[in-house]
């Protein structure tokens, strides 16, 4: 019942890099407040992110062999998002599978479920965030999707569609809105720049955001 | 309904360094095996301890209109407890809303919810514990309250409390006791330090506290 | 009602170091995936690994006097395993423990339950993987029984089972099989060896373990 | 930035009572194991099955405002589908609420969050299958949307699906594959019936679904 | 270190009677959304509510002791609420207890943490909400303290607190709150018993209740 | 790499009978507080308790094939006892093989993992303690073992050994103590009888067990 679809379209790679520079908080709120992946989903490492376009998997609870399938579709700058038919923790993505992705442009996977040789995998420099560590080996018996719709973390993930992930989590930007969300979020960055200047220097937000009145006016008193 | 209490009472500067200096297992013990936050409660950073005055927060699930509130009432010092009426894993705090607390002095925050910009957190050296990471905007449409006791990771915390944390967790220590509380963890530091030459160079705590006769009376029998 | 076992068997300290190179996936692997702790098992440092003798112990929830008895049995590269008799996320063992330990040449804990004092061990270079992180103390009043069989985040540990932990989890190598499962875990580091520089020049493990035609039979299409 | 869709397709009525009739186990199996909903989706009645359209509900956390939105474009038949847009125990409904949604003809609710007047609701014949059970009141502060697409318990619902819930759970069967299913669902339903009379007679299903040869070939061996 | 306290104030019993009737979420709503307890907390048994007196009891982790005493300090009508000091979710309490505090005229226990014997208590008609169940036994080695304020599940209990319990969980009362809180909460169900009649006949909230023009203001859109 | 062991010592029936009617947690009791499976095993039916001989299933994650192997070697009144390699939710087991199972006189299943069809297991009055309840289906690709010991919810299991389970959860009784544990229960059973009948009429557990003294000495103090 597996289907590998091999030509999906990608967003502008410009676009993609600078979302990825906004940041997921950024971008999330950019695109209203939609696309981001539950708070399980959790970085293997500290302080890095990374934007790129998505390489869909729909595989079998604790069957890895989609991975080895959807290798061959990956193109420079592609992220692969796996989502287990059914919640899994066991450890479908290790050292080697990294190996074969990197030689085809890739740096980074998002899964929910598990991973292994997370060490060698920091070394590496590939990244991951997924919603379990665990060395737990994986079987290749069952033929599951590639590049087909999911559900990863609660985000509805389409194929192509760009992903921003860094140390707060994991956000999905459709592709079609991509450069509507950059805008946005570039000009959040833009504003954030001044308020940031008038925060540090003291001013509050309750005067910057003129929130006296309306604070008063749904009951807040002072005592 | 929502109210600011603008007055409270504070513990004593070197009170409350000195109680961050024991760190939270000591001054746990000191006072009784009480005050200590459930292990939800986590740092977004490794090896950093803090202590400070808690200027309370009772915040509605997804809505941060309060810590803007609360920040106009900081003081050197002090430390911010967020309270969410409802449980929620939003992220209500970032680091727009850090540099602000950060020009009136505060350096940490405490949440039985979810935080973003940890990266940024990270990079100022403001603290944050938190029981979830997350990018997922809130909202500013209910008034809470600020400075009025909140039961946080299933603590109570009253405006004013000393706020421990470490990498261990977070301990709340009431103003009132915190005198006698450190006088408690200082003594317990001190016998430590005797304890720990002993067992470092080789006797047993067996032999230390002299446990072999009750445990052969509780049943402890060796094969 | 407890019970203290003096004597155990170990396997041999050379095979236990290379079971501790080889890494808790290959480990894991080479033994028909068994042995694994539950993914909950999770190590306070990043990028360390270690294998040892397990001293086991079985502890009521709450209370950490056994391990006082357990480090008087520890020998030279032996791991101390723990296990509540009925969940439990307290902070059974702090610096004060682990210097006794060390001081007999004990250099990691695992525990289905909570530690605490982490900024601390990690400076120690005392290795610990827990299920918790809590300052939370405990009593010393009810016997429990080291050495013998327990049940420890899901797999069982036989007294003098090997451990092999890493950034990954926790394996537990039956002593007598240690030997066997060396072998298969070198056999597959080999293997990988190989696999690594074909993946890492851009062949494809579509191609490396000749799947295609399995996938094929099994229905997957290309479209 | 809220929508309202007023016109959704619906599938044929007579096609949405058999699907109901074969239940959540047989439906989801007939179109290839998906669409099933996260098994922290439970009713909270017991031996109660039914099937109706999806009026979907995009909501704020902690805010049911848009409930009352919906119950405007409920029709006769119609099952109420909430997800939150973060993750939220809340009470969003109750027995007010469920009286209303009745009086448009509407006897069910899935919702990934909580409800309350529990007792109440069995007692009226109005059935709910949610991931929590809570008092917790709810805001009316902030819109949301109604008949757009959802993440509900981890499955894509659009508006007009073919809702399917029972004990076991909650199936989302795409509208316009409703009679696929359905046929594939009955179909099921036959063949079982053949095997259950076959199983109860002491007919092994190593014999029925001739298994034996290759079982052996896998390797199982008998001792 | 523990400590009883023999002499509580308690509310006037048909204030008691009358918020139990209303129910949690009523009284909820009446006391501006406070005082519950978290989602985790269940009953044992369907369809049965009361409320009663607090006779609060402090344990340590798997200690039941104190059950004991407290028992000694009910009077009819009262309910325990247990709080463990540390998270534990083993049987605290059973049939023989139930027999006990029955013999004393109270009929149910509220505990953040685990009760056995659920089909004997059942069959007795003593009503448990729980946020376990388990067999596990406790000991009876630590003392901890009766009638003193406990954080039960996220929310602060004072001893003499009104409890009110139903299927849709627990809140607690203040009892110097009592009689206003019942006040609003019979206030409510009056109110609401006009609104059940309009909603039946099919009237709608977002007539009732004026909801269009502030939906619009709010920018939702009808398409 | 599976094996099923077809010849498996079993306990006296009349000796596993009395067990089953002194429930979990007096045979828990009985035999040191040992044996009892995690609270998350929980009953899908209320009110409902069984003994008998454990016929145990070793499965993969998400693979059911095992069950109708081990169907084969069930006698009358066996128990199947499954443990998954890795954790799972999936519903392995439903009306067909239940069917099939009571067909050889098994009329219960243990299974740390999910099962589906559960309205009809409860109309056919098959018994079930289960982690999950999911539709979710599953494969028969890989093969597992039947009769070796498996560690299900955090109990060791050997085959033939005795499982009791009623509404309170699970508790396994190695065969070879099986009359040694009966005897245990049937003399707490006694012992409680009396116990009831003095409690029943107010006498209290503070007299009954002598334990004024004790709690003075660990200082216990009455205000």
């Amino acid at each position: 019942m597996g289907v590998v679809v091999q030509t999906i379209p990608r967003a502008d790679p410009e676009v993609i890099r600078r979302l990825g520079a906004a940041g997921v908080a950024t971008v999330h709120e950019a695109q209203g407040r939609t696309g981001l992946m539950g708070a399980s989903m959790r970085p293997i490492q500290q302080d890095a992110g990374i934007a790129g376009s998505a390489v869909t998997i729909s595989a079998p609870p604790g069957d890895n062999w989609m991975i080895h399938v959807a290798i061959e579709q990956l193109q420079e700058g592609d992220i692969m998002v796996l989502a287990p038919t059914a919640p899994c923790d066991m450890g479908y993505f290790g050292d080697l599978l990294a190996t074969s992705a990197m030689a085809r442009g890739c740096r980074a996977l998002v899964i929910d479920a598990g991973v292994r040789d997370t060490a060698d995998l920091r070394r590496m420099g590939f990244l991951v965030w997924s919603t379990a560590i665990s060395a737990q080996g994986t079987v290749k018996e069952t033929v599951g999707s590639v590049n087909v719709p999911v559900v990863c973390a609660g985000a509805l993930v389409t194929p192509g569609d760009v992903i921003v992930a860094d140390d707060d989590g994991v956000c999905v930007v459709p592709r079609q809105d991509a450069m509507d969300t950059l805008a946005g979020a570039e000009k959040r960055l833009a504003a954030e720049e001044d308020k940031r200047k008038r925060l540090a220097s003291g001013e509050l937000g309750l005067d910057i955001y003129d929130m006296r009145g309306r604070l008063a006016e749904k009951g807040l008193t002072y005592v």
